[in-house]
């Protein structure tokens, strides 16, 4: 097992990541403070790890209470998290209790707010299952559900007590979710780490039959790139947007298609080819290495093809997009492979950009 | 006017109470950085001030939208706060638009809620227009919404950039409402000032008028009072919950009665008659004290006589109350006029309060 730190001051916490750490009952102790814990999941990983994770908790002396989700960023709303709500008064839940979030991104963005907003603020545990949320949703604390107008529009920073990342769990993923998650992997190479993007194209045949010794690696480069990034802007006020890349585009897709129907790594996967031709746009980019990034994103499985919805529509999407501020989109651009900058840029070159991909 | 500053670090924030405040461009224009405001307000309050306000900040070249709630607590709810949701993302609000609560203490939990979650985060203002608001809720960044199985149950700890209270605003109030917040003034007295509380018994009839200068200086004591104990413990792990004496019976009135049937500030009033009833059986409380708090909640025509809900209702009703916590409730009580200790206390002196104010 490799432990991380994530250094917030107060609100700092450990990312454990390694082999057989769900049922580790010392990685939960410390941090859980009353009697009570929530396990909240959904119907799909239920079955697989929801029996551990209740025993483990369970030896610790805690009253646990299961509470069974439906699966799907659909269901990533607040209808959804009433249910979380519900469950906790019925349980007699107090300022002392405990969430965990067992599962991927969906579920860790719902549990976190839950546990931001329940009694104005109680404890929670990450437990990511899916390779997305072990590399990117579950480390930062951000939280939060999706409005029909707009993705992640209601939310919290809220950080989690902790992390504990199985990398065993990635062996029962379906491979469009492995792929979804390495979008988030060539990301944090891509704004940070020309070294790591490197080492991604090299290993495309292992990170694809999900190895776990290529994981292990993915899993805690990308952690430590993203928690050095969050720990000098937790709230985003600057560096913390570089992080965004590829999601300004990625939403609109998303949003656009309807959530659910692309998977949010599928959309970012292809949100990155276009940000990127946007870069060369720019003039920050080489087309080298645009086509670079291009390649390493269909070699992961991933779209490399925007829905064509048109050029009002994707402009009228991006522009409810959080990163829209006093009326500019600003966009997360590469300054060559391994950098990154933020940037308003002008609509006749995203429109230029929205026509190369096919977008339009 | 008199201006006090809550001192929370990084989260400090001026408190500015006086005559004709809603009007001063002033007031806001620090407080806001954005290009966009909305002011959130009620179908009785809007008529009597929205105007001016909306004025106000267009003065200042903000683009405004007016978003008008239904008015009572029984419209504390995730549907209502949905709307202000709905119009911020219909309007284009982005991270740094600003949001205006102006109304009681309702429209300020559901705003300073709605701010803290809207895009994980934007700045508000607090114009508290009703006096339970203005000694009270308003100040301490206590928000959120209501579950039906407990009030402020969803929530969360969000200060707002500025509280502006104009005493004018006051002078339109109906008298139970006045009469409301006399309540958690006289808590302020109770709970931590034996002089103010003194003060108070010899204002009764200046009070009940809503005399300007009375008002003003209820309305300054209790800002410094509360400001001073949010200061110390912003999220309630110690002494804040001092403030929450007679609380704990409100709640459950509140609750038993139906959101809306007893006004916060009458359950409160009520509520304290009671928990100083039990204050006296453990034994920190003269019965001459008890009679003298009693007093002057009657006199400042608050309700002393809780309804008839049963002793196990009660109970069931206590024990959800946020500040029962690893299954026992805790108790604000007096230990004299202008001083308060948390206590757990014994199920059968609670019994017996119950049974000796009517509860039972």
């Amino acid at each position: 097992m490799k432990t991380l730190e994530l250094e917030l001051g107060e609100r700092s916490y450990p990312i454990h990541i390694g082999s057989r750490l769900i049922d580790q009952a010392e990685l939960y102790k410390k941090h859980i403070k009353g009697s009570f814990t929530a396990v909240v999941t959904n119907e799909t990983v239920a079955p697989l790890y929801a029996d551990r994770v209740v025993k483990t908790l369970e030896s610790l002396g805690q009253k646990v209470r299961l509470v069974v989700l439906p699966d799907g960023e659909v269901y990533k709303t607040w209808e959804t998290l009433q249910k979380i709500f519900d469950a906790l008064l019925e349980s007699g839940a107090d300022r002392k209790s405990t969430l965990v979030a067992l599962g991927g991104g969906v579920i860790g963005d719902m549990t976190g707010f839950a546990a931001a907003c329940y009694m104005r603020g109680i404890r929670f545990i990450q437990v990511p299952t899916t390779l997305l949320s072990q590399v990117d949703s579950s480390v930062g604390g951000k939280t939060g559900i999706n409005h029909p107008l707009g993705k992640n529009m209601v939310g919290a920073f809220y950080q989690p007590q902790a992390v504990i990342a199985d990398l065993d769990t990635l062996q029962t993923l379906p491979p469009k979710e492995l792929a979804a998650g390495l979008a988030e992997v060539i990301k944090h190479g891509a704004i940070a780490d020309a070294n790591f993007f490197q080492w991604l194209e090299g290993n495309i045949d292992s990170l694809n039959a999900c190895d776990p010794k290529a994981m292990e690696h993915a899993v805690l480069r990308s952690c430590e790139i993203k928690s050095n990034v969050v720990a000098q802007d937790e709230k985003e006020g600057g560096v913390r947007a570089t992080l965004n890349f590829g999601h300004t585009f990625g939403h609109a897709i998303e949003a656009g298609m309807g959530y659910g129907e692309w998977l949010h790594g599928e959309a970012v996967g292809c949100g990155m080819v276009m940000a990127a031709d946007l870069s060369v746009r720019v003039g920050q980019l080489t087309t080298d290495e645009a086509e670079r990034l291009k390649k390493l994103v269909a070699a992961l499985k991933l779209p490399t093809v925007p829905p064509r919805l048109g050029l009002e529509r994707y402009m009228d999407l991006m522009s409810v997009d959080k990163k829209a501020e006093g009326g500019e989109v600003r966009y997360i651009l590469l300054n060559g492979i391994g950098r990154s900058t933020i940037k308003a840029v002008d609509d006749q070159l995203v429109a230029q950009t929205l026509e190369a991909t096919g977008a339009v």
